[in-house]
């Protein structure tokens, strides 16, 4: 996420109460997760495991719980607790706004777009033209939508992250102040149900077709001409390439990439890298034709158990 | 699909712009797909293994991409996009009409039937008597519902097929023109979705019960008295024959057909034809006692392994 | 469920039209199944195989099909359908309330609490302080949530619990009549559905957080601090104790308990009770080291064959 304005160090100090080491004028344009922070970003990190991936990444600034040794040309922000620090910035530069009416005077609806009765679209949205929105169909605030985009009924697009540190006194959420983005020619199916990005962006590219029941996670980036059949849950952070084909009810971990023109076929649970242009099979999935392999092995499975103990 | 008048041939070819062979005033009464057509229908077909199979159907009218033969009595559309001109007609007979409120005026409510608030009711949607619709239900123009049906919170009735044509320049959507049919005294659970048929309707018998997060896909037959459970997903174009019972989180492929009083095991995934009166289990599901018996070996295995690796 | 007032036998028995066994004055509190009957309920038995459970069960009446010995201290109700008359009296204590207006005036909202527009709230619902009820969010009559609790959009509590007795005319319905209680902190996801008790309640517990797509059936407990990913399924009346971890598209069968800090991976099917502390995978699911073990014999399986083969 970027910040409406540039902020300083102190500023930034003074909202989290924290100290800092670096010129107090130091500009900072925003703040992100470390898979999509940019130059003039804020970045959090807690954990020493990945202090120098933090102080070595595209950040300009790190929040982070030791006074570790600044590096050239940033700054770092002092914290005893930077997931709690990172979510107040969250939620200050992106404080929940309640809804005056059930769509915005702040929403912007392109030409030729209808929207069906029992719609909500939050502040800010933005829908382009020639779109099909049915009823009851909820676009959190800040959700930006193509041109030519249909969307099936009580499909929610822009729900927080399913993201939580575990503490001794409960889980604590980081709140998310990332968004959504649907391209051009995507269809929804319905009753589907899509996370804004925690700081980034979910991203739907052009020409994707989605089916109904659908799941997809924060931070999950959805190539052009994917196809994505009923009841497939995809988690957080996750790459489709482009023209992947997810049939019913797969499941996709978070944090991988499955690779262009790759077909993971129903029921199957995606659990690592998939290369592009093959077929997928199975929980755990594997390429396909190995599966069968296998599937057939197991159908000859009682009777080899029986050959070998006539051994 | 029926049409609400008679067209001949004529006016047919005017509106998808395409030539004709037959007599100029051939009547036409609907258009259909291929397993649905029906005698003074349209049907399209588009590559050369089908051609005799649509030429040799029910249909009157045949919607083809090459001047063949035309067969004893029918007639033909020569286009050099079938899929396209079919979409085409589906659109102008069926075109989207924009709501102007939550339930329509043209909807027609049974005597003791309550609607909960929230409802989105289309066009000339038909509800029986002494049925109960729960908030925030949308059911889509033209559905018909039979008496004593409960539909519970948020389930969508009506949204279109996910029928998608492959193209270099994306993905080609088949317009849905069919519908959806719901018999008497079926109950259908929350945030469950059915889509409409492509030109004939999804049909939900007396008397079946469905769970929550339920998905039928278009064209699809659920029999009398089924039992369908939570987050079963069923693709198009499938038939349950009666008092079939899939369990929680089953899914089934297009295009099949499961057998009376058949019983699907939870989490199965079914990719065939399935015998009535049996137990099923596994992805790809097989009869149950036999399954269970591979699943006693996988569990031998790893000792199975040891044993053959000490011969 | 407990009564508004207390009724004497006599006046129960009028309301289902049966005989009764026991002082006329007898006093009854309540009417509740057998797994949460307290002394002063009635429960109902069918079966000559429970009928000792019932008999001996906390309940002070047994409302039964045979004209048994009456135990001591307590009262029956003789009834031919002992399952048609116990729904008959749910009905009777829990009739159904259309809905005037969206958000029912009986409904009470704590102080800090924002209502999101297309919400529906039914009657004698009760929500806490500082919680947050994005748009479209359904809940039925008399569900009870607590303080900072955040329900995300398109989310139906409250729905019926799907429970049917088969007869031969058709599927038969218990009406359901207890509820649910959501403790603080709790956070729901984006499309989910939460079924409420048939008698007592459906129970999500203190700081459990819930993904999307959920489904969670009637009279099940979620203990404190669970964590459930999308697309899971638990039926009914099954307990998960605190801490439980269930990843995406699992499924749980009903009427188990799963235990204190029990991992269960994405995709498994959880078929019987499991002990607690572990992790688990698979369909149906096993400890997961021994899982693991038994997939990499999986993938030895086709050489293994071979070997065999070839002694």
């Amino acid at each position: 996420m970027k910040f409406s304005k540039t902020y300083t160090l102190k500023e930034i100090s003074q909202i989290i109460n924290s100290e800092f080491v670096g010129d107090s004028n130091f500009p900072i344009l925003g703040m992100n997760e470390i898979h999509v922070v940019e130059e003039g970003d804020i970045v959090f990190v807690d954990h020493p495991k990945y202090y120098d991936k933090a102080l070595n990444s595209a950040a300009s600034v790190v929040l982070i719980n030791k006074n570790v040794a600044c590096p050239e040309g940033k700054a770092l922000l002092i914290s005893d607790d930077p997931f709690r620090d990172f979510s107040k910035l969250a939620k200050y530069f992106n404080p929940f706004q309640k809804a005056d009416k059930a769509i915005s005077e702040t929403a912007v609806i392109g030409e030729g777009t209808i929207i069906q009765p029992n719609v909500f679209l939050g502040n800010n949205v933005i829908i382009g033209k020639n779109c099909l929105i049915h009823p009851n169909v909820v676009i959190y605030d800040g959700c930006t939508i193509g041109n030519n985009v249909t969307i099936h009924a009580g499909t929610i697009l822009g729900s927080d992250a399913f993201y939580y540190k575990n503490r001794e006194t409960g889980f604590d959420k980081l709140i998310s102040c990332g968004s959504i983005i649907i391209e051009d020619n995507v269809d929804i199916g319905a009753s589907c149900t899509i996370d804004r990005g925690v700081t980034g962006n979910t991203h739907i590219k052009e020409g994707t077709k989605i089916d109904n029941q659908v799941q997809i996670a924060h931070d999950t980036v959805i190539g052009k001409k994917c196809l994505i059949a009923s009841h497939v849950g995809i988690a957080g952070c996750t790459v489709l390439e482009d023209e992947v084909t997810l049939w019913g009810q797969v499941g996709v971990i978070s944090g991988i990439t499955i690779g262009k023109k790759a077909i993971v076929y129903a029921q199957s649970g995606v659990g690592g890298d998939l290369e592009g242009g093959k077929s997928y099979f199975g929980s755990p999935c594997d390429e396909a034709r190995k599966k069968y392999r296998e599937l057939a092995g197991i159908r000859l499975l009682p009777e080899l158990i029986s050959k070998v103990n006539n051994i």
